[in-house]
């Protein structure tokens, strides 16, 4: 009798490297898209329970990973000012969770047997 | 002119979850993997820079989460006996496998543009 996979959970986690070092991953792209909502780095990181401190340096990380800045932060300085993504931010933004989507797909197919 | 994503590595991880506990993951495949070549626990563990003892608990976490045995132990002892894989764990192996080729492929896909 084979093994009964039927209540098996599929879980999938991605992440995006570049030159050896983490430029995306699901906490990042979080956080990427509550900026994006929301306008602000303290309100994303309000919303993720997550510290201002511990927004910002991720944000300083993939902007720097990125090699472009993902995430741009108005003149008003960094906690004043609002904070958006960049065109290039959106593109990371879409692009993961295009992956994400074409994965969550992959997986069901590859189960369904 | 859109970021350039032409060196962004993907990377995929999958597991697989049984009523909210965890039942294969990377390295619990691997180890399954090793015991099916290998015909040990502590062979498999050995080759993993792993504890017997670990690979001991991870195999019986296995089994218990499974609901019946991935591994079985032959009847000279745990240590001393050999170790193999049953119909279950064979099949789970592949399912594993198989899920992670296609995750693989798909990623690959997705990511060509």
């Amino acid at each position: 009798m084979p093994i009964d996979k039927s209540r098996w959970k599929l879980k999938v986690r991605l992440w995006v490297e570049l030159h050896g070092r983490k430029l995306l991953g699901p906490g990042r792209v979080e956080l990427l898209g509550h900026i994006h909502r929301r306008g602000s780095i303290s309100a994303a990181a309000k919303k993720m329970n997550m510290s201002y401190r511990r927004a910002w340096s991720l944000v300083r990380d993939m902007n720097e990973v990125a090699g472009e800045p993902l995430v741009q932060v108005a003149a008003g300085g960094a906690k004043g000012g609002g904070a958006s993504l960049t065109t290039g931010g959106k593109e990371a933004l879409e692009f993961y969770q295009r992956i994400v989507d074409r994965l969550g797909r992959a997986a069901a197919e590859g189960s369904d047997y």
